[in-house]
Parts: C-alpha cells; sequence; structure tokens
C-alpha cells in the first residue's frame, strides 16, 4: 500500500476514494430469471425474448442479467403469471389474454376479435391510457406490465370445410381460444382447446374441422398446408395480438433507475422490433405458401364477417356485464377505437386503397 | 493508508484494484452535442427527440449526454446533416429525404409517394435488409443511421381550389417539397417551397393555393383550417415519413458498446413512441377539426389517384436512370414492397374492410 501511495499519491487516495463508491454500485449485480409462455426456440416469440435479454445485458454492462427459461423449463408456460407474481421469478413473457381466468378485462391488452391493428393499440398503450389501465388491472397482482411485441393481424385459420355462409359454421369444430371461441360457439361452432404441438395430427384425423394459430410464417413452419384443404383470411378474432413483458413489483422498486430505465427502453426497443420482425417473415412465408405449395388463399364471405362482427359485439358486452373491471376497461378501449376507426378511415385505410386500386 | 489497510485488510485491496479501472470506465463521461431539423418546441418531433437525449441519460446514469440544439440554434436546420458528418457535432435528428441533393436515394429511407405505410417499412428497416442499405448510403459521409419517429399518413393537404378531375392540377400553385412536388410538375402544377413559417400567410394572401404540411394534429395548430376551404385526403406524397438519428461514424466508434447499445435500443424505442404519438394526437385533432371547426374533410377522387400513382412511378422511374444508387435501393424497396403489398391484402387490407363495412 505504502508503495502505491508513492506511486500515484494524492490522486491515487481521491481515485480510492471515489472508487469505492463506484465499485459498490457496479457490484449490484442483479441476477433475474424469467420464464416465457413459449416453446423453447419458438421462431420470433421466444429468439424476441432471449435478444431483449442479451440487450438488456449490454445496455447495462453486465449489471442486470437476466436468464431466460422457455415455457416447461422452469414452471409451465400458464404458470407464468403466477410465478412472476409470487416472485418465484422476476420477470416473464406471453400474452395478457392467457390470463382471462383472473383478469377477464386483461384480454384487450392483448387483442379482442374485431378491435384495433397493432397501430392503434400502440397508441392506445403509451399515448392514449391503455398502458396506465393494463398497471391498474395488475397491480393487485403485484406486477407491472410492458407491451413487447406483437403478431399483427393473425390468419383466420386453416379450414378442411368451406365457409360459404354462416351457416357453415355450425357443427364446426375448431381449435380456437378466448373471446374468439366464444363468438364462434354462438355461431354454432365448437371451439376445442388444442396446444399448438397436437393441432397438426387433430387436423389430420379429423378430431378438429379447422384451426387457427399465427401467421403465415408460422403456420408453414407447422406444416398445416399439409392436412388443411383452405386458407381463409383475415384473422377477424385476433387483429393485433399484443405480447407482454410482466415484472414482479417488489423486484422492480428494488432496481436502481438506470436499470428501470434501460428495461422499459428495451422492452418498448423489443415491441416494434418483433412486430417487424413477424411482418417481414409473413410476407415471405405468404409467397412461398402460394408459389412452392399451392396452398388455396381465400378470403371469408362478407356477409360471414358481418355476423361474426355482430356477434363480437354481443359477446363483449355479455362479458361486460359480468365484470366491472372488464366493462371499464371496455369503454375506455371502445372510445378509443372509434376516434382510430374516424381517423383510420381517412389515412391508412384510404392510402391502402389509392395503392391498390387498379 | 496503513491505517486503510489495517481497516479494510486483504479485501479493501481487492476493492481498490478492481475500482480503480471501474473508476476509469465510470469516468468516461460522454458529452455530446445535438442539432436537430425542427424548431423548438416542435410538438412531438422535437419533443420525442429531447425524451430521447433524456432517456439515454437516466439509462448511461449519466455517462453520455446529449445536449439537444433545436434547428437554427447551432447551426441552420438543414445543416444538420454537414454538421454531423464533419464531426461539428456527433449527433443529429431529421428526415432522410432532406439530403436529396446529395444523396438522392436517402429518399426511400423517409418516404416516397405511394410508397409503404409505417409498418411495411418497419419490417423493411429492421428484418427486410432496408437499414443495411441505408448504412451503406450514409458511410462514405461518415454517418450510421437510425430509424427514429414516423408521422404515419400525412393528410394530402389544404387546398382553396377543389380538385374534381386530374385537370384541376394545372396551373395549382402548392407547397409540396421533394418527390411530391415532381409529380405534381407533371400533372401540370407549380410546387413551391416554403418554411413552416410561411405557409399560414402565403395561403391566406393567395400566394399559393394549396398546401401539405403534417397532419391533423401540427396542421391544427397551425391554424390551416382558418384559411383553407378544403381538407383533402390520403397524403398519397408522404405514406410513411420516417424520421432519423445520425451519428458521426468516428463518435460512434469512439463509444464502448454499453453506450453503443443504450444509443441503438432507445432509437428504436424512439421510433415507435413517436409514430405512437403522432398516431393518438392526430385521430383526436381530427375530432375537434371536424367538430369545432367543421372542416371540410374529403377524399382525393379515385381517378385523380390513379394518374398520380402513374406519374409517380414515370418519376421514380427517372430518378433510378439519373442515380445508380437510386436505382439500386428503388429496386430492394420495390421487391419488398411487391411482396408487402400481397400481405397487406389479405391482412391488415381485409381486416380493416371487415371492421368498417356496413
Amino acid at each position: 500500500m505504502l508503495k502505491f501511495f508513492k506511486s500515484y499519491g494524492i490522486y491515487g487516495l481521491m481515485a480510492l476514494l471515489l472508487g469505492l463508491p463506484l465499485l459498490s454500485v457496479a457490484q449490484d449485480n442483479v441476477r433475474w430469471k424469467m420464464v416465457t409462455t413459449w416453446p423453447p426456440n419458438f421462431p420470433v416469440f421466444q429468439e424476441g425474448v432471449e435478444r431483449f435479454a442479451k440487450e438488456v445485458e449490454v445496455m447495462s454492462n453486465g449489471r442486470l442479467r437476466i436468464q431466460v427459461f422457455p415455457g416447461g423449463k422452469l414452471v409451465p408456460p400458464l404458470q407464468t403469471f403466477d410465478a412472476v407474481s409470487q416472485g418465484t421469478v422476476q420477470i416473464g413473457h406471453g400474452a395478457a389474454y392467457y390470463w382471462a381466468g383472473k383478469v377477464p378485462a386483461a384480454q384487450f391488452m392483448t387483442t379482442v376479435p374485431f378491435g384495433m391493428t397493432a397501430k392503434g393499440m400502440n397508441a392506445w398503450f403509451y399515448h392514449g391510457g391503455g398502458l396506465a389501465l393494463w398497471d391498474e388491472l395488475y397491480q393487485p397482482f403485484g406486477l407491472k406490465a410492458f407491451p413487447a411485441g406483437n403478431t399483427g393481424v393473425q390468419m383466420g385459420g386453416w379450414f378442411n370445410k368451406e365457409i360459404n355462409t354462416i351457416a357453415d359454421l355450425q357443427g364446426l369444430k375448431m381449435r380456437i381460444p378466448g373471446l374468439g371461441g366464444k363468438v364462434l360457439s354462438k355461431a354454432g361452432g365448437t371451439p376445442v382447446l388444442l396446444a399448438g404441438g397436437e393441432i397438426y395430427t387433430a387436423l389430420e384425423r379429423g378430431t378438429i374441422d379447422a384451426t387457427e394459430w399465427v401467421g403465415p410464417y408460422h403456420d408453414e413452419r407447422l406444416g398445416l398446408y399439409r392436412t388443411a384443404k383452405h386458407y381463409y383470411y383475415p384473422g377477424w378474432h385476433e387483429p393485433a395480438t399484443a405480447l407482454e413483458l410482466i415484472v414482479n413489483l417488489k423486484a422492480w422498486e428494488a432496481l436502481p433507475a438506470d436499470l428501470q430505465k434501460i428495461v422499459e427502453v428495451a422492452a418498448r426497443a423489443l415491441n416494434l422490433d418483433m412486430y417487424a420482425e413477424f411482418e417481414a417473415n409473413n410476407l415471405r412465408a405468404l409467397r412461398e405458401l402460394r408459389e412452392k405449395y399451392k396452398v388455396d388463399v381465400r378470403e371469408f364471405p362478407a356477409e360471414v364477417l358481418a355476423e361474426l362482427r355482430r356477434l363480437t359485439e354481443e359477446t363483449l358486452n355479455e362479458e361486460a356485464e359480468k365484470d366491472a373491471s372488464f366493462k371499464k376497461v371496455y369503454e375506455a378501449y371502445r372510445a378509443f377505437q372509434a376516434d382510430n376507426d374516424a381517423w383510420n378511415a381517412i389515412s391508412e385505410n384510404a392510402y391502402n386503397r389509392a395503392r391498390t386500386q387498379e
């Protein structure tokens, strides 16, 4: 030490005194565990989450390291909410509508049939009051939420029966979860719950007549074109499936301000990046499905869509009667959506019409 | 020092040895100057940039501080590119099409008439090769670019003459810059260049017959509804005006990896946040323009839009003949846009039709 003092003198001493508190800051190396609702290596979904964890680590210079576990590795996929809520892990990634049993209104934070597309959802989340409502919904569970990814408009699904009128939905056995499934029920169909891994075989064996999955990219990878006759659009039931990051509130509050901001900003960046990746992959996969696999891509008849929209409104109103918090969020969402519709009509919709008309 | 050693012993010594390099890291406090092309307090644009600077400061715990100067404060707005390129300042914010005189192909990095909307632009930038092309264009100028904001589909503009046929554009004096202006010329109109602050008076005095500006939110603030008869849509000339962050390459390379990642991720987050803010403000302002100011909002006739689209293709082909790099980027852009159109047709466009049909 004396030798050190001789060499560095007063400046060395100052460096030491300054260095120690800095050292203690730099030492608060935070280690988080993260669970997701996605299978290992699930393209875009799980891959995006792993990119997020890596970015947080680089940005924080290793001070916040997030170890990512895919669904089923540490806890079952659908226990992600509970695991983060109870503090078993500090952070999770999934989709809010998986927790509809606990928080019915959470469905608005993912997507609802005939709801807003990604553009409107993000405007609502960040600058229209949506995110504040989300925090309010999750606060009782000790959770903080961040929008973190979006699939864009999904596809209507793969069908082994033609859908020409609303009557064709009568008796239709379709893998379709959540509110979309409730709407199908109203139309006389039978919604079936199946995990991703079970869909292909069920469709092949005729256990189901139809299934929705994600979009061209994921649907191609699941090989659904080999076992279904028609590929219907649009995905009226999931027009903008928003994904979520959830953080345990105590873990969140224990973070210093810089690490909090790193997580918040990285989540926002992930939100855009995943959406862009879905879009870029979907547009390439759609071309391939058509050119390489000669898939029959067809539109639901307007009459069918109009009826599904009517049944959706009925369904949402019924849900609102059952749950005060669903009602509150529905009203806020619906008011924003009305203005968003009016604006879309003269911006994106009018432009896209001008762009594509012959 | 001996006393220190007695008190803290070997752990103190280790802390010292560990602390000194950490201290030197923590001391590389980077101070950047940033210039923008926007007026002081310009809503969303300049405000968003200032939010970005603040977020970077918090994320880096003060290690990277960016002092933001609005256009004209340090250098004139349209010298932003040169100031960052020459290293007068380290970072800037603006829109790539302002540099069309130097880099004609840069226009594809902002928007082109009848180009892609924000969704397609972001898919192209981040996952379709667009950003790599952008870096290639700016590399000779010692610049690195990041997409950083998007206005969404702009409005067609404010007109004191009705536009019923393409002949109504003959002799029309309109404030419309860039490629949109070239297309207007082809239709027999006269594009006029005016800064934002000059538009209102020019329209009032009849020096111009029409002007485009941004969208409902900014147009309302400029008071254009008081001096123009008709508000036309859609903004065929700017369907998704992407904004840019540009960083001096030497300043960029001098940053440690964590600060580089902080800038990159914060720019991506800003890209989404500004777009969401534009959308949320525009949908509210549109309602106000209609309800409070009884603005006559009307659509360009389909025939006019079809002709403008034809003239746009002519214009882009002519520009491609003049500049090899424009041609290269145009070809990449156009190929991506074709797939994007096909995907949009069955996703967003089909969904929005289903959502809004009566």
